[in-house]
């Protein structure tokens, strides 16, 4: 990396979608400096920088932003494209990685969000959403040691944040990660490995301690 | 393109999702086979091909399947690189189409469905959300002739197809696109000059009698 490169990630401790940046920054062997964010009291670099959303992650390479978790991950993947590629190179292996990121970005933050703040029947459809989620994802990676295959990737990458959820997923969904999805459980296992994952994730226990505080903020008991 | 490539876009006339690889194939000069699907009576090829979402467009090239309409619209670009790029070549510019994609597919079709279908409370909230978002949309494309910039590109074709839809937001949002999104409307006279594009688009007065059909279905009047 050229010494002038500045890389800077407005980020949050508990969130996955900055765990996402992070381990593709670590993955890259990239060093760059981390400030938390207060999102109660939002910085005005991250106003200024993310006007549209005004979320983290935001990362921001020589002082120009990129917002948004899968297009920061891509974006870092093609700056940096000369080790540890994260999507693979042909075009539909690439089509392959970005349809299961949109799937696992389109379905297993909003249905824990649900499942995370609900009561009764809404609760039980998420609870049912989530399963169901899980077992396409059981059955997408079926065999294989990775989503994309034989090494660590996009899909992996975009994932694997939620291994912090699975406590509380286990816990307000009444279910066993183990014993209903071995295989995702063997996978993530697998990325735990790498240390760009194990020194990324957040405890389940402490995502777990989260939830419950939010529960208790918003009144859900 | 080679003598032995087969393109099959499993299609459905009014979806502006269809109509974004659509217009990609138009862009590229590649001549397609187009099946239209009964979304009551799903044909096996779809319920084989996208067995995940079972939704259309799904884009088969020589047997093998590609899903998601912004997927497909970058495996297209990737595949046939050589004319008309959709995607810039520049990295963050790149995350910058890529944004403001995922921008438009979080945002306006959803807004729409809540628009579309609902009274009272509901419709005024989506009514302000859709406003909210075509001020944003419109402070972006500013004084630009596209979103990329001279040419156009990947934001411009993921959100044309909305055009059609640009009646039935008047009509249901009680607004004048003209008026309030005057830039907007430049840009899309200016995207329709293609024909990629204008022999693609759904009439609007019909997409609009699609969408009355829909509420007398769904008993709202």
């Amino acid at each position: 990396m050229a010494e002038s490169e500045q890389l800077l990630l407005l980020d949050l401790l508990a969130s996955p979608f900055s765990a996402r940046v992070k381990i593709a920054l670590a993955e890259k062997g990239l060093n760059y400096e981390s400030r938390i964010e207060d999102l109660a009291n939002k910085s005005p670099l991250l106003l200024e920088m993310n006007p549209v959303h005004k979320q983290i992650p935001v990362f921001i390479h020589n002082g120009r932003p990129i917002c948004e978790s899968t297009v920061i991950v891509q974006y870092i993947d093609e700056v940096w494209n000369h080790n540890s590629p994260l999507l693979p190179s042909d075009p539909h292996q690439r089509a392959h990685a970005r349809f299961w990121a949109d799937y696992v970005d389109k379905k297993i933050y909003s249905i824990a969000s649900v499942l995370f703040t609900s009561e009764g029947e809404a609760k039980e459809a998420s609870r049912k959403d989530l399963i169901e989620c899980f077992k396409i994802l059981e059955c997408e990676i079926g065999e294989k040691p990775y989503f994309g295959g034989e090494s660590f990737g996009f899909v992996d990458l975009i994932l694997i944040p939620f291994y912090s959820f699975f406590y509380a997923f286990e816990t307000f969904g009444n279910l066993s990660m183990v014993e209903d999805f071995p295989k995702i459980m063997d996978w993530a296992q697998r990325c735990l490995q790498k240390e760009s994952v194990s020194k990324t994730l957040v405890d389940q226990q402490k995502l777990y301690e989260i939830v419950l505080e939010l529960r208790k903020k918003w009144g859900v008991e």
